[in-house]
């Protein structure tokens, strides 16, 4: 049983932060971190300690900046073609570039200009300017001059100034130590196999990885079970080893309460629970003057958490201003609505359709981890925020660099393995096209091009009426919007049945004649009316199919139901059947095609798309490898307005 | 003596590019990359060589979101405050938040909405909807299908999606191995001490360094000497080992002549000398089937010429397009010259003045590393261009974020060290304001205040009639641009002396009575102004001081001359003196002011420096420490117009 307390707080995140802010400023945490002198070639990356001043001039004399000879430029003021001046052994000396330009002389003519006349003497047709083709004494630094300020990062070239100027050793800043202590029993180290109920820990390894992106030197720890005595042990020895102690909760309810406990006891609690989502569960703590920071289990939490409260202290810690997120104006695509009362970090992909860039919620759930792999920005939705409307200009920090997000074709709509063909083979060799795809069914690839948030949507809507597929669909739902409807592939659809086929399914007929369970798809998905088309024609009545009034909302969900054993059969195509390792029996071809509004037809990414279905032999024998497809009207524009 | 053969051509950039296209081509090193299969923990920053599918769908069932217990939703539908619905035993399940959602419940009801009426039964009062709080399987990804294409970059968010999804090994295409060889018997080994003649070799981790910036996987090699054999042996064992060998001629003629000579003995060269500026005298070979590139001896134009021709081949190797750059527009405030006939890539400073980018060359010479350093962008000045006029939009590549830019302070003129002092604390803790500074003396500062490129300039001009520092020359050359002139020190000006003041040297009388040497400065220079000045108020009449016409172009090339033993003294700032060691005796105190716009005045960068000069008890303690300075009048206003 399950009967918890529910002390998690909801303070507001600019309260939390200026606590926060409070109890880092107690144990003095900004500009804590320490100085080490290294040699000037290890210091690439590193960040200025001190600031650097040139230890000797560059040039350190007068350099020839040229091969040639060295002269002074008084002799040479009456050369010209008619009249060269003949000068001899005492008037010039050979120089190579960089070589340091004897006293007497101030000017170098190029080898190229230079006649010799003999062995002693040369001859020269056009007069000098003084200092020509020389790098005077400290032309480009000069000794005690600065090159690097405190606070930068060390560039190669940087490490080529400084040595370049005699400067060999430098006062770095050393990054801050941080651990990242998983938690929970169910935890286990990857490499190891799990047992039933054991989770595979990686979050750790993730976070630091993020934690080194901004400038820290982050390790993953051993997991730790839910045991407050080893709990307690590990903090304890982890905030003496140090600078910032990272703890990621497991997915169990216990060990995110033994976390706060634990922390209460061995130092203070700061702050337990900010009004954010994802993350309020947050815990800021300091124990032994170190700041220790319990991170919600979710990854996708535990990153936006980190953002939002870890990002930040590394750069302090090194007395540093964080660096400016790079960000972007984008048009909200459709609403979204938000929780008053708490900041909201909503995962956003962006597209350029047009000459609009759109801004599209890319999923929220907390443990999507795809939707933040996915995501090309964060949108924050203020506490004081009921929302964005539709159209509306937001602002979005990037998580992508905008070219690349530029470079993007946005594909929203039914899901089909080709469109990741598709999608390798447009990010492959010298195309750069990235494929941004979201599965919302082929109604919700209609209304994306609606909204104009897609470039195409790929849709698998039949007509039971005319047994033609999408294009009353369009007519209804998109009348106004020029577009084509090109056809991608014809699938299979087909019976989900358990691996081996246990019941010897051969079609419908034998699911109503054999009393078999089936698990339908939701009233209006394309599948449901397949099954209901398919039914008909065979002149099966529905009644007879037990279970067919049980729905589910996803392929993947009526194989799940398969897998599991709670019913026999169910309509879905063979890629959901391969997911789960089942037997697939054909029953139907259906037709899908690609939605791309005529605007979109001669932006170069979609030619490539189109380019790449029309004539490409390899996508061609990639997807007759995947098996189930019939590419015969691949290409064809099957409709047009 | 140096007589050698002038062969280099001059072969047009397309025309080279397109040759050394046709040459890699032939030993199809376009996609050339290796691949191999790593664990996805080591994977950070790796490039995917294939795509990477789903192994098991995520979540692999169904699967509680939040703590609470499962139900089936239609036992609820009646549910409300005022009619709660009680669950008994087999009606709902505790689950936990990523708990398998028992086959027989449809929702999950959050822990605190439940009542425990007794251990076995609880009470509801809210309805649910079918699959809330449920993560359905497959929701987040489905097994089969992509999560990353080939050719992408992981991040710490892919290893998570990878593990997530069950998948722990990926393939990876293997970055090109690069050698960076230095060449020239002039070299040595950083770490020893260089004999006279010997150079410490540095070039070859810049190099590298940019290299592995750029993906691939470079080290720098030992110095080769100037010797055919050894040369051929060096080369011949890199293309062995390496996809791509570098050599980086020394400084000596010698080196460059042997480095074409045996690469066309071992294979074929396929360019040598492209019509670019810098880096006309570049080698583009192939010896076994390998490129080899020689890059010319300087490190600026090595690195500029890298990015020309190899930056490109990492990313072809690896079957990528290299990402595109980050440019902008900006304004050019000078016009700049190009010579007709070649490429010519221009390192500029920019910097937001006012509403406007404005781009200044950021000085021009190959060997000039610290013009690198400062250098914010390049500009690209065509073959056929004759070069850009003054207040022209050009487009620059960006070499640092433009956020930083945008927050760096432009100070061109004279430089002064307090310069320095200043671009720290600016820099410094909550400070992030850059320091772009420029040294160009006190005349050239006034005319970037005209151009609109500075937002301050360092000036220290004395009027000979009046006696009068800067004003008069702001009345002449800035009349119609409203500024305020704001002191920042009063400083020493003296005589630059040999170590130990041999000639016990206290002011121009014993220079004259001394029958001493004298290097000048040239007519205009702040400090000639004030030699003359001095010269006068001493009744000296110049005619005595020995050496009064030999002029020099800067404080440096004064301190020189009387380091090598040329002259006895020279007129200059302490600093100068310091530079090379030197003894320093006063002479006369100067005023160094700071010209500002009155338009910048409000901008919070041009605060904050005024902020820390009129109240910083640290720059004041920074700049006593330095020597020779007076803050009295530091921060007050001496003219406004």
């Amino acid at each position: 049983m399950n009967q918890k307390n529910i002390y998690v707080k909801n303070m507001p995140l600019h309260e939390a932060k200026e606590k926060w802010q409070g109890a880092l400023h107690k144990i003095n945490f900004s500009g804590s971190a320490a100085s080490t002198e290294i040699a000037v070639e290890q210091a690439l990356g590193q960040i200025t300690g001190a600031p650097v001043f040139a230890a000797h001039s560059s040039p350190a004399y007068n350099a020839a900046a040229m091969d040639g000879i060295a002269v002074h430029f008084a002799d040479l003021a009456s050369a010209s073609d008619a009249a060269p001046v003949r000068l001899t052994e005492k008037q010039f000396s050979p120089v190579n570039t960089g070589n340091n330009l004897p006293l007497e002389f101030d000017a170098v003519v190029m080898i190229e200009d230079v006649h010799y006349v003999n062995e002693h003497e040369v001859e020269l047709a056009i007069p000098a300017t003084p200092w020509q083709h020389v790098r005077t004494i400290g032309e480009d630094i000069v000794a005690t001059e600065l090159i690097l300020p405190v606070g930068h990062k060390i560039r190669p070239i940087d490490q080529g100034a400084m040595l370049a100027t005699g400067v060999t050793k430098i006062v770095i800043k050393t990054a801050p130590q941080i651990t990242v202590i998983p938690t929970g029993s169910e935890l286990i180290q990857p490499g190891t196999t799990p047992a039933p109920g054991q989770i595979i820990e990686f979050n750790s390894r993730i976070l630091a990885g993020y934690l080194n992106d901004w400038g820290a030197a982050a390790k993953g720890a051993a997991p730790v079970t839910d045991d407050k005595d080893k709990l307690r042990a590990a903090i304890s020895e982890a905030v003496k080893n140090n600078d910032i102690v990272i703890m990621n909760a497991g997915a169990s309810a216990g060990t995110r309460d033994y976390t706060s406990t634990v922390l209460a006891e061995l130092g203070e609690v700061i702050v337990h629970g900010v009004a954010i989502k994802p993350g309020k569960p947050v815990i800021l703590a300091i124990v032994d003057n170190t700041p220790v920071i319990g991170l919600p289990g979710y990854p996708v939490s535990a990153i936006l958490t980190m953002r939002l409260f870890v990002h930040e202290m590394i750069y302090s810690y090194m007395n540093m201003q964080k660096p400016v997120a790079a960000k972007t104006k984008a048009l909200m695509s459709r609403p979204i609505h938000s929780s008053m009362g708490q900041d909201e970090f909503v995962r956003i992909t962006l597209g350029q359709v047009g000459d609009e860039l759109m801004a599209t919620p890319a999923g929220k759930g907390a443990g999507a981890v795809m939707s933040l792999v996915r995501a090309d920005g964060i949108l924050t939705l203020t506490a004081g925020s009921e929302g964005v409307g539709a159209g509306e200009e937001v602002e979005i920090e990037l998580l992508r660099p905008l070219t690349e997000i530029q470079s993007t074709l946005v594909a929203i709509g039914s899901h089909d393995n080709i469109i990741d063909v598709l999608a390798n083979l447009l990010h492959k060799g010298s195309n750069t096209i990235r494929v941004s795809s979201a599965h919302v069914g082929s109604m919700g690839g209609i209304m994306a091009i609606k909204r104009g948030e897609a470039h195409f949507a790929g849709s698998h809507l039949l007509d039971e009426e005319t047994g033609e597929y999408n294009i009353s669909f369009i007519k209804r739902f998109l009348a106004d919007i020029p577009l084509q409807l090109i056809n991608l592939c014809y699938r299979q659809q087909g019976l989900i049945v358990a691996k081996g086929n246990p019941h010897g399914i051969t079609g419908f007929q034998d699911v109503a004649d054999g009393n078999l369970s089936f698990i339908n798809r939701q009233n209006g998905a394309g599948t449901r009316l397949l099954t209901d088309k398919t039914l008909k024609d065979l002149s099966i009545n529905p009644t007879d199919i037990g279970g067919y009034d049980h729905e589910e909302y996803t392929h993947m969900s009526v194989a799940a139901s398969i897998a599991n054993g709670s019913v026999d059969c169910g309509m879905g195509i063979l890629a959901a059947a391969n997911a789960l390792k089942l037997d697939f029996v054909p029953v139907a071809e259906e037709r899908y095609d690609l939605i791309i509004p005529e605007k979109f037809l001669n932006d170069p990414k979609i030619s490539t798309l189109l380019d790449l279905i029309c004539n490409s032999p390899e996508f061609k024998e990639l997807v007759n490898n995947l098996g189930g497809y019939n590419l015969q009207d691949s290409g064809k524009t099957m409709y047009r307005q």
